[in-house]
């Protein structure tokens, strides 16, 4: 690899649109966590439960919240953190740069159109009718299918596949082994076996779309499957055919979201969670990990289990849950003592032998 | 992509076995959702809900059941609406037709046995012993490992893996990025660590199956994995060693089978549930999304939840248990109630400070 | 396939440290099921549960405990079954050998190291300064991204994608499409949109680890995401960023780990069972299939559930809510007595149309 280039506090807290509490010219050239930093590391320091861990730190600088107290360590600061990580890390830790122009053991069909600046792996196949833009990157043994448009910027990790009719728009990332386009899961049975309804739909990528390893977005029956603007997929998350993901969305790994549902923008849905067919999600609304939705669920809304409630009313069941065993005994104590005031006396041989 | 063929209404009728309702001789060329078609589309209505959607529909002509009431839009009226559907979209939307023969770029190990009909695309990899039948189709990139064998008519889409001592029958489709007959799960522990137990078991795809994209279907331990005419496997699913699926079984996407179950013809699966090992479920059983399944399951029932219940019970308990926290309010205000009866003027006193 | 070499029963005990019970020098060629296996074939019984199908079979000798009473087939007795029955498959059914050297179809980057006595298969890319170990098994359409390393004797099977800075060390078993070092799913609301969080940290998976097919390891954000010795992690399992799981720990498919959770040694977690991220788990706790863990779990711990309680609870609730409808009533009836008790003659008035 090469050297690494080294950044004074001063240059990074003006990159960061933050300020240094301390030596502005300390050199450090890569971020790293808390407890294996060095010298010429930055670390971060989340917020005030990491203090001791920061105190114990050998970085040579902490990225810190504006409120943190101030350290031995020189500091800089920054009013929202996560966003100056995010920056401070791209940085320290460019992506490695590679160089335009199609391997020689690249398969492209004659009638694909590859932008002179994109860049294709060995050994990738991309189909007739393939289009692939400026400055995409298409990396070793991913698979574009006939008529597939790679926006521009987009980068397929190795062995994507996508398929005919599939549209990605541009600065999307699709990591390793996710499948986009392959057909929706549709049949019909006609009294003797199940007949395969034809998938001739199609998949819109909008622009800024990450899509994780080996997660599988389906073509539509008819029309399309359609994941908006900035939506972020997690890895072996599963859409189905003619789904609608709105802008913003943020899906966690392993959920799955059944044909035909619709879910809005700035949605959050938890790992594992699946949403059933033909429902719709509302904007804004946060589906806990492992839930299962089967019906609308309003914008806003906070929901929790499998079958999904909302999240108070779920907590407070699943507390109550655990009283329940106990429930079962006040009620029949509750039972043998009624008895008793209704019938003084009978109360215990009425009662010998209940299995309740 | 090549001028797309019209049909009259009067042609579509005959291929469909239904009969127009309007004017037989109109022409459409697609198959199209009713909000997005034209005049020159065929939408299609699954059932009176969707009559205003049909009103408002551009469509040149509509798909519908035989008792809808009729519209100013020509109609074609089936009685089964959805194989209906499915012979119209396979008759305007023909699958693209492929040439035979295998790619400059393909792998194809001495001692592999092609079909001259079959199609084997770029950078496919056939290893030795294996088997290609006539009109298979395997797209680029796929991996057909030494003595599997694919049946007549059978299509892997790109990035499937097809193992050693995989066998798959005719007309099965298996989407991208399917792995059949990876090793099944399988160790023991000799009291240091765990040994792995060599997987040499076979998987068999009988005819007519559908795998889904990503899924993965071990290899046996010893015997065989197999699957059986007519199943749909959806995405993501995990089939585990030795297990077995009945025929025309359909298995949503994310569910999970384990080792050596034995899943009877014509159930249902829902997404992301999962059945444990060892057991069987007994043929046309209906089992819920998400739902756990650890013990046999009778023919034709119909079960949710994890671990699941008959599925009218689990109706009932979800429904009641939105009320336990209610509920624990008024078994402790029968307590109060009765400790009054029992010893008038005490009550409150005896409860003071009472936290259940 | 070349001929299966036949052992007599006396080596194969001597080669599992067992001992005949019968004609020692008969001689078998394969393990087979009990159902299907015939004289050539040996079968095992794993305990007296499967006698009756052992007394029908019609296996050549049969592996048993020590303490299964005799038969009229030979017996080989172990003490251990299963460790007793990885050897004996091992034995008979060795992996088929394979011949070091780089397939011509292969693609590697000048400055990548490979072993010589390595095996790289056809159409398998190999980057820059990627390290592939002696005796090492890179299967067809494997990637090995820049600079990752791949320890002695591992196997990558087709499809496999090692991504840069992904470490891998000794006899690890990759199975096919698996995805190893993909990003983190780690993003930053700026207030306009999410911003990426660059993943700039390292897999690293220690010897004798096994990963399923379609599993995903994600990169850490920054430092680690590691699997640490003697792991086995089923198909399509997730394991996020910055995870840490331990020694000898068992996941089974379709399980999902968060962001950041330290999975303790000897750990079993079930199928489809999802632990949220910063969660540690503690050594030899086991997490039941489909449980959803969300908060630390304490070694030797046995949870189940979503939100996961103890198992013992687990089981008292799930056994208490099948009464909860019954118990709904009950309630209603104490309070129409006690309604009857506080105020008698009123009962059936106060409560008629009540619908509680």
């Amino acid at each position: 690899m090469a050297e690494r280039r080294g950044f004074t506090l001063g240059e990074i807290a003006e990159a960061l649109g933050g300020r240094v509490d301390g030596d502005a010219s300390r050199v450090v050239s890569a971020v790293a966590p808390l407890d294996t930093a060095g010298p010429g590391d930055i670390a971060f320091v989340a917020d005030g439960r990491y203090a001791a861990a920061a105190r114990s730190s050998r970085a040579g600088a902490l990225l810190v919240p504006e409120d943190l107290p101030s350290l031995s360590v020189p500091l800089v600061r920054c009013r929202a953190l996560r966003p100056a990580l995010a920056r401070l890390v791209a940085l320290l830790h460019p992506p490695a740069t590679w160089s335009a122009g199609v391997a020689a053991t690249a398969v492209i069909a004659p009638g694909a159109r590859i932008d002179p600046t994109a860049a294709i792996g060995a050994l990738a196949v991309v189909e007739a009718g393939a289009v692939v833009g400026a400055g995409a990157r298409v990396y070793p043994l991913v698979y574009v299918g006939p008529g597939a448009e790679i926006g521009e910027g987009t980068v397929l990790h190795p062995h994507v596949v996508v398929g005919a009719a599939v549209s990605i728009g541009r600065r999307v990332v699709v990591h390793a082994g996710a499948v986009l386009g392959a057909d929706g899961f549709g049949f019909a049975h006609d009294g003797t076996a199940y007949r395969k309804i034809p998938q001739v739909g199609r998949v819109v990528i909008e622009d800024d779309v990450e899509i994780g390893a080996n997660a599988t977005v389906d073509r539509a029956m008819l029309g399309e499957t359609r994941i908006r603007r900035g939506a972020k997929i997690d890895n072996l998350v599963m859409v189905a055919h003619n789904v609608e993901i709105g802008e913003d969305t943020v899906i966690a790994a392993q959920a799955g979201i059944a044909g035909s549902s619709r879910i809005g923008a700035r949605v959050l849905l938890g790992g594992q969670a699946g949403i059933a067919d033909h429902v719709t999600i509302g904007d804004g609304a946060r589906l806990g990990a492992q839930c299962g939705v089967a019906s609308d669920v309003p914008p806003a809304a906070a929901m929790l289990g499998s079958y999904a409630r909302p999240l108070t009313e779920f907590q407070r069941i699943w507390v109550a849950e655990g009283r329940l065993p106990e429930l079962l005994r006040r009620v029949r104590a509750l039972e043998r003592r009624l008895d008793g005031l209704e019938s003084p006396g009978r109360e215990r041989a009425a009662r010998s032998g209940d299995e309740r």
